[in-house]
């Protein structure tokens, strides 16, 4: 059985400035070898959407901005799942999805991290999933905090894969996955 | 219709030096006060309980650890929800019970904040609960990151609030909650 790569709103909306400062640069060019890579060994993939309810939200569907990144969009056979809350889980039909693919593993990557990446996360951990969560293919943005602290990006991403990592997934890097995965299995 | 006040895990094993040097000291007394008001006012409570599946698990079932906090036990109409996972909704009746209260609102305090308070919180919101958390009701500890940098109970505590705060709940204080809840509604 082979993991299945969860690939979270990667939309052109992530650049817009009013999200904040992002951090992992080279989180997309990581995502899209990746990509290529699961495509390659034939392995299933399914491409997360956020469609907003707000429409002045640039994820809101008939935006621009809410199409996929180009170099990570979906091929036509790789299902699309569209939700409007940070858990790719709630409202979906994610779970139906996957188990038609027969995927109790999964890799879960995308934006943001610290959102809707965690969300989906902590739950499929809590479901049963086995998940592999690739520190190099996730973005986080700075936050404020209500003592008027500001956490860069990097901060934010140290700590949630530090809270995530043993109780919900498994935090590897996209090497690790592409060197353990050349027979289709993670190990 | 009144806010349900969930309090998640305030068992004797909290206690134990395996879960790391905790900070927010007050919790345990805010959050007394905080039910001792709520039961004063009629509103419902659930208590949610952590049954570890491991063996050596302080919150393992029938070790003296598992009970309840002495301030912070149950009376005997008060649901207790017991969960195997950090999330109060998955393999729990806790959605019914709520049904059953006729609550769209919920307090969720306890500990860790984030782990199992954060994973149902998370879940909550985005299930389309109103949920107001306060932030002297509940308890973190250090956590040591994957780079080795270890991060304190203090900035666990502000980075997670400032995070699910406004996406997720409403971040408020217990004295907010008692203040306004004077007639059994949260303004």
């Amino acid at each position: 059985m082979s993991a299945t790569l969860v690939i979270i709103d990667m939309q052109k909306a992530l650049d817009d400035p009013r999200y904040g400062t992002r951090g992992q640069h080279d989180a997309e060019a990581n995502m899209a070898r990746l990509l290529t890579h699961w495509r390659d060994l034939g392995n299933p993939v399914v491409h997360v959407r956020d469609n907003s309810l707000d429409p002045d939200s640039p994820y809101a569907p008939g935006k621009a901005t809410h199409e996929f990144k180009p170099q990570l969009a979906p091929l036509q056979h790789e299902p699309i799942i569209d939700k409007q809350t940070n858990n790719a889980f709630i409202g979906t039909d994610l779970m139906q999805v996957l188990e038609e693919f027969g995927s109790s593993d999964l890799i879960v990557c995308g934006v943001h991290l610290h959102q809707c990446v965690e969300s989906t996360v902590r739950m499929a951990g809590n479901l049963g999933f086995l998940v592999f969560l690739p520190e190099d293919c996730v973005i986080c943005v700075d936050v404020l905090d209500r003592k008027g602290n500001r956490w860069t990006a990097d901060q934010v991403h140290d700590l949630t894969l530090a809270i995530l990592d043993g109780d919900y997934c498994k935090v590897v890097s996209s090497a690790d996955l592409m060197g353990s995965a050349a027979d289709g299995v993670i190990h």
